[in-house]
């Protein structure tokens, strides 16, 4: 998922995409692509590399969590992969960070009506330990009736926090209703609980519950937090209707395993200008470990990729492109913050990342210094036979360029059609059959025409 | 499922469906239906008991595989419901049979490429015991390219059975397909193999595999037994596209239970005529245990309920309705096989199952003795309003009620559309959320009309 997931963070992004609509394909009068990167486009619009890319990392990798040896085996399946593609200086930067193991999980309805539900733990959820918890469960419709209780009142209980999400092209309701997930853990330990059930933070009616990253404040010990998968909190919440008390057995044995190593791959497409500066481009390589991760983000690292690789076969750009196939995206950003921290100093000029799936991108957005306006308004022309509109609102960028992002270099975001994205994201789901090569296509030919142009603009991208 | 899934019942079913095509809706010059008829008909369009028994059994007792404990409350849930609606002659019906229960379960690849897969045991599976079983996998396209391979030649290996099943609106597809699960694991132990994965016979591309009964001959002792979800089957077979030796680690822990206790629930409106005979409609109480069997086969439990409720409600009609709630059908139609023994010698003068789901009703079969084919006009007419076409081949009947079947008593089958039923059948997708009510309501509207319509004709329907 491409937004940075911070409550705070969510919900101005959703204040800001509440209001934003597409802008009409192609501004009247506007001058058509430049010949050389229309061709770039509708070539790419046969790509096959993107989906070599995705099926490749699925299969001979597949699920991928952060800080693990399939992750480290991923980045070595991505450096061969980025030398064979012909990419420059490609090279793994490694980290260390904290490893969170997802151990066993199982959950049961003991009474009214005993039944066993699907869960899965959300990262960083704490561990009942081997001895099932037995305990009352507290019915919450949304996480602002949690919020309500007084601090205390869930003692020794199991709160089961709902939501109602549905499905937005622009993902705006993962933001809403998210926070089940975000901060609603943290809540419930505040609370008093001893564990927190929420209705998964997705949109599909398939017993894959969706897991993801949770976070509790300093000096709050983790409860154990899990996800129930939607059919099973509408099952949970029809029970409740029922009127009579609610007890639930819970297992979920998760472990912290310490620091373990985590790391970059990264590969460059070198410029003829040095000091025109680096375009970073970025998708993760680490996925959650239900699935394989196919459109989270097997998708993104293939459409940077195989966009990139267009450029450089094209010719030597006047822009090395640079990108960045960052780690333990899902647990908190690590890939992406090592990759700042140890590159803060050489002249980036422009980022975009790709983490919203494989879904045809409908819209462009910018944040560009006044000085390229020029080179966004021909990008914005060059997109508009894919069906792609300028948006109205400035470039947010991602989890794993946020740092570049906040210093204020031009930023572009390739929204991504998010309708079914959280139909799959974070669960077993997430897998190669789920991506449709046509969209894919659109994708690569997107990122070509917004590289091609970037990559070769005269302009400066640069904030005088 | 309705169908009787032995094989050679299956491919003469396959043979049969194959070139069925529905008959216009209604035939030039039809006379329409009895007002009375028309009337019952379109208030069963605004049913709501039928809905209410569903969501009623798969809340309060969710899944209810046969010869368990929650089948046996099931059996409790309904003689209440049954009882609450005002029928007749509420009673539970017992019988003993051998008992299979699931146990863990887990399959993982071990090279070339670590991975899990989502696996569930088919019935009557053997045990790999708590060792986990890790041998190599040789891969057959076909149940056919399994069959062709020479006795002895899988010793200490495990079978990979694939297909390519295709949604049907006449579900035939799972006659052709169903054939890996239904004799896969047989074939496979006689030739050797020290077990069996099979690509779930289903249509859908989620993580939740499809499980269901398989059956090993007299002296063939049954090898451990499991169907992969088709997103894994499918990595399982780019896996093998690699051209690498694949070794797999299984974990499949079922175990034989010994004989255990089931049972029929049968509920009655009793008729004016007891010479005219008792009209026995079913459907099956039983479940599997990964979902909570909501159109396999609450959905039917409902349907039939639900009509016979309002034939009820609108005066004795002249002949007995008998519902039939089956136990143990998933497992080998121990419930309708039960209620025969103990009720053959009754006179039974029509039968009709539901075991397709709740999707709409698309045409509709007659195999009835030539007294009774104006009775059967008389249906089809009155069907015509609700998309309900008269099919070219005699009703075969369903699992439940084969046997009566097989004796040549009037037979009707309601077909369901079943173009998504095999995404659901027999998985943890099975459930509440799965049923469309305005699809449900047809089928209440349809069983009514053929109730009404068959517990009052004046005519015989039995073979002169």
């Amino acid at each position: 998922m491409q937004k940075i997931l911070l409550p705070t963070a969510a919900l101005s992004f959703l204040l800001l995409a509440g209001t934003a609509l597409a802008a009409p394909p192609l501004a009247t009068g506007a001058p058509s692509a430049d010949a050389g990167i229309a061709a770039l486009r509708d070539a790419a619009l046969k790509d096959d590399v993107a989906m070599d890319i995705i099926e490749g990392l699925t299969t001979e990798v597949g699920p991928r969590p952060a800080a693990t040896a399939k992750e480290a085996d991923a980045r070595v399946w991505a450096v061969a992969k980025l030398k064979a593609l012909g990419f420059s200086n490609v090279r793994i930067e490694t980290y260390m960070m904290p490893a969170w193991v997802r151990g066993e999980e199982e959950a049961t309805i003991v009474a009214p009506f005993p039944q066993k539900l699907a869960i899965a733990a959300l990262g960083n959820s704490g561990s009942t330990g081997k001895k099932p918890l037995e305990a009352e469960v507290v019915y919450f419709p949304t996480i602002g009736d949690l919020q309500a209780v007084p601090d205390g009142s869930l003692k020794g209980k199991i709160a089961f926090v709902s939501n109602q999400m549905a499905a937005t092209q622009d993902g705006s309701s993962y933001g809403v209703y998210g926070m089940a997930r975000f901060v609603g853990p943290n809540i419930a330990a505040k609370k008093g609980a001893a564990a927190i059930l929420i209705k998964s933070v997705g949109t599909d009616h398939h017993r894959v519950p969706h897991t993801g990253v949770t976070r509790f404040e300093d000096g709050v010990a983790p409860i154990p937090a899990a996800a129930l998968s939607v059919p099973d909190a509408e099952q949970l919440e029809r029970v409740f209707k029922r009127g009579k008390p609610v007890t639930i057995k819970l297992v979920v044995t998760p472990r912290f395993n310490g620091k373990q190593e985590s790391g970059n791959v990264i590969a460059e497409v070198p410029g003829s200008d040095p000091s025109a500066g680096i375009i970073m481009v970025t998708g993760h390589l680490d996925s959650w470990d239900l699935g394989t991760g196919a459109i989270d983000d097997a998708a993104g690292v293939a459409i940077v990729s195989a966009a990139a690789k267009r450029i450089m076969d094209a010719g030597t750009p006047r822009r090395t492109i640079r990108v960045v196939l960052a780690g333990a995206e899902e647990v908190g950003s690590f890939g992406g913050n090592a990759y700042y921290e140890a590159h803060k100093n050489e002249l980036h000029v422009l980022t975009s990342e790709s983490d919203f799936g494989a879904d045809r991108i409908w819209r462009v957005d910018f944040a560009f210094p006044e000085t390229g306006k020029p080179v966004a308004e021909r990008i914005a022309t060059a997109l508009a036979p894919l069906g792609i509109g300028k948006g109205e609102h400035p470039a947010a960028g991602g989890a794993d360029n946020a740092l570049f992002v906040k210093t204020g270099i031009a930023t572009i975001d390739l929204q991504q059609d998010g309708t079914r994205y959280f139909d799959l994201h974070h669960t077993a789901d997430d897998t190669l059959d789920k991506v449709d090569p046509q969209q894919l296509r659109q994708n690569v030919a997107a990122w070509t025409t917004m590289l091609g142009i970037v990559a070769n603009a005269p302009e400066s991208l640069i904030a005088k």
